[in-house]
């Protein structure tokens, strides 16, 4: 068995989840902390790769014995998550853990992961939303919001997302199915939510960059297909910033296998 | 005439509102980005003075040119907003601004404040709470929760709240009128918001430590009068930490005066 830990993190002070030679990540912090508690490396496998200052609200990674596909500990999972807690800097926190099998695999195994993008639309930033949300300052108003969710559904189901995808990057497929894309505003705040099988490198911040050329009106919501079409970046918006992105949800398909245990 | 602005701000990383010698104080900030806007030296008058670690969705302060009542100036109010925020440190944000007579007091002229107090009720605290709600890890359960509520509405209208005033401190008379004062849960946060015409040393502090003692089954809701009569702090609850405490609203009775401009 190995341990599946679901953890939340505010990115702003890491490269990323990755690991990388000269900045702290998530990862690292977990290398370490797993280290100290159980008095061995163990190898880390997290459910994907949130870039420099994105955030999670729920983020999941297993953890094995290195070179082994096993945690061997007596340790209670709710044990587990205090102890981990108290090896971590306070800005990652493991809330919940449970125990998988051994050929559990935490990115290859994702279901369904949702991202939460927030977006600040007032000309003065709130001071609470600093480095959590995209300050947009230029008003967008009811009518351009009403757009974006007409944008968004244009998203949903199985497209290839080639014009959503960064430049350069390297990939198998780049068809997606999007199950949810939906924009809400709360007060100041624009919040799209948006699930999907699994999401190309930037995909999801070039879709708000384009959502919000549709709020300020540079789009109209009936260019989404030609975009999608035209599998060109060039021809979606700009990439939305890393600090206003929350991986929010990750789910797994695999809840009642044999030796599936919940904390 | 003078300038009345409203600020918001991060307390995380400051003393508290007043100007202290050998650290970063709120005041101090706008002491500096009014002089490099204006000019000249300018004297500011605060609402209140939150302690360090306090935080405020809206704190009100005046704006005159220093030894005078009045600020010399051609710019909008909107400008001024603006101009203010390019020169203060991100975590402090001018959101509003207008102009209000010489006469006008920010401290003694307020008809009404409301504080709103955060306490975050899991095991495992969440990251994006980190200095921004109490991290309260023992459950209260719903039960909890309504004797909380209970408790709080002993505390409506006028009292002497010497015992929900820190020890030491000096002041004329320590009646007050509290007018809101609520329990509601969301999630794992706890929100207690109380508005009064004024707040002794410490007072939403206190009574929040009391009302937790109050959710967890130290003290019952009757007990409460019996608190209030007895005028002694050391039968009230323990003094909640800073970082929970936001100033949420502020409010001045004569917004119909002659000269009073919003912006």
């Amino acid at each position: 068995m190995k341990l599946l830990i679901h953890i939340a993190y505010l990115g702003t002070n890491y490269c990323g989840y990755q690991v990388q030679s000269n900045a702290p990540s998530i990862q690292k912090m977990l290398n370490c902390a797993t280290e100290e508690l159980f008095g061995y490396p163990c190898d880390l496998v997290g459910c994907s790769r949130t870039d420099s200052g994105v955030h999670a609200h729920e983020f999941c990674a297993t953890v094995a014995k290195h070179g082994s596909n096993d945690l061997p500990t007596d340790l209670h999972p709710d044990r587990i998550v205090q102890a981990l807690c108290a090896h971590l800097p306070e800005d990652i926190r493991v809330f919940a853990a449970e125990w998988v099998p051994s050929e559990f695999h935490a990115r290859y195994d994702v279901l369904e992961k949702e991202y939460l993008y927030r977006i600040y639309n007032h000309p003065v930033m709130d001071p609470f939303e600093l480095n959590r949300a995209w300050h947009f300052p230029q008003k967008i108003d009811a009518e351009g919001i009403f757009k974006m969710q007409k944008a968004a559904s244009f998203l949903l189901g199985a497209h290839d997302f080639s014009a959503f995808m960064a430049q350069g990057s390297r990939v198998e497929s780049t068809v997606r199915t999007i199950r949810k894309s939906t924009v809400e505003m709360e007060n100041h705040l624009i919040l799209y939510r948006v699930a999907a099988d699994g999401f190309l490198y930037n995909m999801v911040r070039i879709i708000v960059g384009t959502l919000v050329d549709v709020g300020r009106g540079k789009l109209q919501p009936e260019d989404l297909p030609a975009i999608l079409e035209s599998k060109e970046r060039t021809r979606a918006g700009q990439t939305a910033p890393a600090c206003g992105l929350y991986l929010d949800r990750v789910s797994y398909p695999n809840k009642n296998i044999p030796g599936y245990e919940h904390s």
